[in-house]
């Protein structure tokens, strides 16, 4: 079943604003085997819309549009949708509930203009949207499926995983079996990543192999196709093998896994307790732990030694390592980490120091030195490194980069 | 000058990857005055990419291309380029000079296989690509402009930012002039906000106003279209006063103004500074305040006291207020404020304390329930809330509430 994504809006076409609702029909789809042939953004234009229907109903068997049902007059996606697939616009009866029903639950009254949301092409099967006003609808045309759904992402991604997949799947009377897998990995520059790949030496023609950039990660995905189930099963497994053995430990995880979550599960295994001192990272390494359900049981505390004097203060890292090394240093890095510990009394303590820039570099030390140092019962590690990029991006780099030293250290530990 | 961006890969049809290239173009086109009609995204499939191609050239007056331009058998993009514009495809010097500088910054070998990318349509005009191996190239075609860009993120930005934006300027010859403001605003539900807009009362037909929700934040954007420069400029600031007169402090900013960026700015200048405590947050405040460079300046430390005895060790939160309150109660968020704000010597302590979930809610304190406090000289201020969304949703509100707490004191301070 060929899919192809129409989202409608000005506000995407001027930027600032990410199309998340593209990206995120897309990803649920294609993980399902369903094929994207195509994800278009029109604005609020008559025209654009009409033309980007009538070339999706050309090539697609399921359209999915998202944006332009609210009330106000440049939402024109009914009006035009109606055009495209010969329908009069009626006042649809459960559309006009589903407004109704939005207004009482948010106590306020309904006014006058929000009705237009109730007006649909005739024949559109209502998609109640518990969510917002604007519930979605489906239209069959010339034997293809169009779907509508509001475009407030939130909105958007609610029906998606409650209605809109569900809906899909069971239109899809597809004979091939499609599999698809991504393999994620951390710590591999692309060529390096490609040449590996390339001495997996998959040969098996229902495997296609793709690479995605997601920075500072690199994302393998393996997609197979084949007759039944089993067989695409089979096939995607063996050449998960292969890459997995010349990828080794530069893969982290898989599919859904997060690098903090692969991280938050691993300490939870071995039931060990971290705790985190930062300086250049400014508090990331400690949000993207935090953002894993569950993480108040392996993180104890972190702090942010912005200053010099709350590096001496709060975590004891004497104040003569940074007269005499600096606080980018791989010393004050170790005191970091030492003294983290020791106040958390946690089995591990992460630290990193570092230059984020823009300013602040010099010769010896320029934007993007980092030390990151880790120390646990069996003793500790250090590494210093020179990344490149902007202020944001060194914050991320050097996150990864600890986060990572932790990771390799809890793959090591057998204990 | 009507442009269309068409975005090629696979991968930004798998989801898992946003498709940032086309965000970032037409941000900066449509700020300039380009009318972006358009945005495709199509795979690697020689027959969408054509299909993709042509249409543009019907409607578009310059057609950006990004992406398919590497070395491997699925980057197809030149070669359907050469199709569409029925050109031979020859080896360009420019261009694989390119290649071999770009392999020799990085000591490498060139493979045989990285060559192809020197292979481009007759007449190209090629852009240097100091930042990669494939180089970007100009297309005349039908009076239309073609520009293909590489599809690395990073590449292409660079390439917009120094490349594309002034060639089309130089090619754009328009004769009315546009100005594009952003209104930034934070506080405000969707509804009041735009009520609020409908009081502003702007009827001026030069102006169009957009609403585009940014979670948590909302963008009002205001479009001037007039013969002149100084007609558009003077209708904007006409309708931007309006707004800003109904809107006042919700409004924290414009334009490229970051929230973080706002509030660092205003510490800056009345030079105080701040330590932020954070529970249920987990450094995400601290992250985006050490977003902003320099923010060293003002930024005194930051802790996260996600353990309860690591609000006591730590702040000297008392024992007895936790016993008898709870971590997550006005008292300890206030006690926690007036600990980091004592142990750092700055002049505002800053403190969130909550339950971000999914887990850890009551029927009490349900998850989403957070409280914030901010103490200096002057006195404490602190505020619930229950916020509703998952965990990181959750751990945004809260950042937004608390750092907007900060923003409204600062603004209020005429000291």
């Amino acid at each position: 079943m060929k899919v192809e994504i129409i989202t409608i809006g000005d506000e995407l076409l001027m930027g600032g604003v990410l199309n998340t609702n593209a990206a995120y029909i897309a990803g649920k789809l294609s993980k399902l085997g369903f094929e994207i042939i195509a994800a278009s953004t029109v604005g609020d234009d008559e025209w654009y819309i009409e033309e980007a229907l009538h070339k999706a109903v050309d090539r697609a068997d399921a359209i999915i549009v998202t944006g332009g049902l609210g009330p106000t007059p440049d939402d024109m996606t009914t009006w035009v949708a109606a055009k495209v697939c010969s329908r009069r616009l009626v006042l649809n009866e459960r559309a006009l509930e589903n407004v109704k029903k939005r207004y009482e639950a948010l106590g306020l009254e309904m006014p006058q203009e929000a009705q237009k949301q109730a007006i649909l092409p005739e024949k559109a099967e209502v998609i109640p949207n518990p969510y917002g006003t604007a519930c979605g609808y489906i239209l069959h045309h010339r034997g293809k499926i169009l779907i509508f759904l509001p475009g407030v992402p939130r909105e958007m991604e609610r029906l998606t995983d409650e209605f809109l997949i569900d809906f899909l799947i069971r239109e899809k009377r597809d004979t091939e079996s499609v599999r698809i897998r991504l393999l994620k990995t951390f710590g591999l520059t692309e060529s390096k990543l490609i040449a590996l790949l390339k001495q997996a030496r998959i040969a098996d023609e229902r495997i296609k192999i793709g690479f995605l950039p997601v920075f500072p990660e690199n994302y393998i995905s393996i997609t197979s196709r084949a007759p039944t189930p089993s067989e695409a099963e089979e096939a995607i497994n063996k050449a998960e093998e292969a890459i997995v053995e010349k990828l080794g430990i530069y893969i982290y995880g898989k599919d859904e896994d997060t690098f903090e979550g692969v991280i938050g599960r691993l300490l939870k295994s071995k039931n060990l307790r971290i705790a985190i001192a930062e300086s250049c990272t400014g508090g990331y390494i400690t949000h993207r732990l935090t953002n894993v359900p569950g993480s108040s049981e392996y993180l104890e505390r972190g702090v942010v030694c912005y200053s010099n004097i709350s590096k001496v203060e709060l975590l004891g890292v004497p104040q003569k390592i940074i007269e005499t090394h600096g606080a980018v240093s791989p010393e004050c890095a170790v005191a970091m980490a030492q003294g983290v510990r020791r106040i958390s009394k946690t089995d591990i303590g992460l630290a990193v120091t570092g230059i984020a820039g823009p300013s602040g570099g010099t010769h010896e030390k320029p934007v993007g030195t980092v030390y990151i140092a880790m120390v646990t019962e069996k003793g500790g590690r250090d590494k210093g490194y020179r990344f490149r990029g902007d202020r944001e991006e060194i914050k991320v780099l050097a996150t990864y980069a600890a986060l990572d030293m932790v990771r390799r250290y809890l793959l090591e530990d057998t204990s």
